[in-house]
């Protein structure tokens, strides 16, 4: 329950927040810079920059002139010291990243996902796209900390399992992670998709305080939350379901599923719309996902040549989107939304203005408070990126909590 | 933004530790049990004790045998060596309450709460009133930590400004923090009241890693929110509106103003249907809180005596508010749900299992975790008690945050 705190947690605390402020400081710090932005003493600065200096983890570079004292040394971080592998199992395609220390992508893959009939496989077919990634990548895998996994939901991290995903056939109960860390000899940690891409926007741009919903489009919806620069993972790791959020039932098209987000703003949903309206002709197999995402594809196109029926059903989609986003922002006055996720980035020139306007001239938004809403600027891949981030965060992220001391 | 951590901090942390583990152990801890459970060292341990004992905030009680060592000396928390004043600012009364170390009302006051046409006279008659409780309750003023005052939102806390309830006649932009201070000459921290409730239940029953939303019922419904043990306040401190969280619209009535929650399970809502559908007589005037309480009142006692329409309505504001919490748990993966306020009193007996049975029973629920659903222990003054808890917890609850040096 209560858990106090001593002075070796302080010390990798201190190292690493040492580590994150260079990290977003791309022209390097000095120590003395450092402390100001710390409050931290000379001393405590000069004991964590040596620890990381020893390890190779940050460098001294140049040195920047600063009144009439000496020069001061810069400190500044070594990106490809450590690395890390994020893996994204999506119903549709499974992307491999490897990711160094500044978040940038050193090496990337895509493959159809399996479904499962022999889970053992798959996990060996898994293990051997990880090892090939790396070794094209060059990296020594002395330097790679592990292997981030990310599944859709329901997952149960404490046990390291998907559970049950509604489009991933077979994806039953499969014990991911430890399978994967037996298979690839190297410490994995598991995530829920969204959540992961959640974990991937603080990491690469920065955690402080930020409140905020990453709207997430995939193959379905999730709305992935930060709270004072946390993700929130809820009890058992699966926050960030928006698909079950309802929706006012005006403006909803006479054949729909129900009044729930997830039934009325996905890929396959407005497929869906677009034939049952004649903007599109051929319905796909709704289980062919790569047919879908493709028939998607052209609803997009024909709206942005200008067809008005498929412009309206993006716009009507536009409308579910932002009245959801109103009820998340006033349950939990988050100042951002942030959008991403594989079917996003199709879409984002269509509507994300429209629901921009639509969410912040919403007589029911509560606080009035200005919400910035922007596309993710961590790209397409921002699961898999997340997945990676997710290892170094565990790593080298400087969290309150890991003072704790665990008993 | 990245900040460091430190021996004084430490010091004042580990302190806030020891005494939030003996304030949830009644019968007294030793300081080997206190070493076991924070994984302190026995030095650090004596050194907060220490501090704690000089200060009066805990005593030296009985003895525990422990096999065949020496009888182990026990710290115990003296209930009465610190108190906080709460005021609940509602639309229709005003709450106060001092407070003890231990959470224990030690004086409680209640009184029409006045609409503004002089914000200064409404201040001074505040102020007026916590000084006469405060005298009341014969505590040492030197001993009271502060006053906490929590009214409904929107507020603006970084100001401490009360910007505009809905039902608050004349409350715009009241600057009530800070006049209060002035007036009373002591610190005055402010809070939005939902949020309150939820800080009450995390310092009455403990915060741990606790992730639940409380389901306040009072002029308006709100939602607050624990994530990790913490208060979710969001970007602006208006977090927890649940007002606007839409319903679906099969069995909505045919009257309505809206599919959203806050205009289908309020009293007066609830009022207005009675009276709609023949259940009470006449409707009492909107403007008049006190007289649609009352009606409030009767609408339950119908129901109670088995007025089988008067049952159907609030059976269909109980298919509301848990059609809201599967959104909730969803979004957030909670696995309690508290209920409370002060128009929950009176619904509780008639719907919170019903409420229970639908949400557990839901289709919609996405993780399947068991969520307990329980009517908060903290009773019908919660928001007035968590403002009381708010100064608390200011001076004293061991929040990792608090070891972070502010620069």
């Amino acid at each position: 329950m209560s858990r106090g705190t001593n002075l070796p947690a302080v010390g990798g605390f201190n190292q690493a927040v040492i580590l994150d402020l260079i990290r977003h400081h791309p022209d390097g710090l000095s120590r003395v810079e450092m402390a100001e932005l710390t409050g931290l003493v000379p001393q405590t600065i000069s004991n964590a920059a040596k620890k990381l200096l020893d390890d190779g983890l940050i460098r001294e570079g140049g040195k920047r002139i600063h009144g009439r004292g000496k020069p001061r040394m810069l400190l500044e971080l070594v990106p490809r010291s450590r690395f890390a592998v994020g893996v994204h199992l999506d119903p549709t395609v499974t992307t491999y990243v490897v990711l160094d220390l500044q978040g940038e992508i050193v090496a990337h893959r895509r493959t159809r996902t399996p479904s499962v009939a022999d889970p053992e496989k798959v996990v060996a077919a898994m293990a051997e796209s990880i090892a090939s990634i790396i070794e094209e990548s060059e990296v020594d895998p002395a330097r790679v900390y592990g292997v981030g996994i990310v599944a859709p939901g329901p997952v149960d991290l404490e046990r390291g399992i998907v559970v049950d995903p509604p489009l991933l056939e077979g994806w039953r109960n499969v014990p991911l992670r430890d399978a994967l860390a037996v298979a690839t000899g190297m410490p994995v940690v598991m995530d829920k998709d969204v959540n992961a891409a959640v974990v991937a926007e603080l990491w690469m741009t920065g955690a402080g305080e930020r409140n905020f919903a990453f709207f997430y489009l995939g193959t379905g919806i999730g709305i992935g939350l930060a709270i004072g620069g946390d993700v929130v993972r809820g009890s058992t790791g699966n926050a960030g379901d928006g698909g079950t959020l309802v929706v006012p039932a005006q403006n909803l098209p006479r054949r729909r599923r129900s009044e729930m987000l997830g039934h009325l703003a996905t890929p396959q949903y407005l497929v869906d719309q677009a034939v049952d309206e004649g903007v599109l002709e051929a319905a796909p197999d709704p289980h062919d996902l790569a047919a879908v995402d493709d028939a998607f594809s052209a609803l997009v196109d024909k709206a942005t040549s200008g067809d008005p029926d498929a412009v309206r059903i993006l716009d009507r989609a536009a409308e579910f989107i932002a009245a959801a986003l109103v009820s998340v922002i006033n349950l939990l006055d988050v100042d951002e939304i942030i959008f991403g996720g594989p079917a996003w980035g199709r879409l984002s020139e269509r509507i994300r203005l429209k629901i921009a306007a639509l969410v912040s001239g919403s007589p029911n938004l509560f606080a009035h408070q200005p919400v910035r809403m922007t596309d993710t600027s961590v790209g397409e891949d921002v699961a898999a990126i997340g997945a990676a981030c997710l290892v170094l965060e565990t790593r080298l992220s400087p969290r309150p909590s890991t003072l704790l001391i665990t008993t």
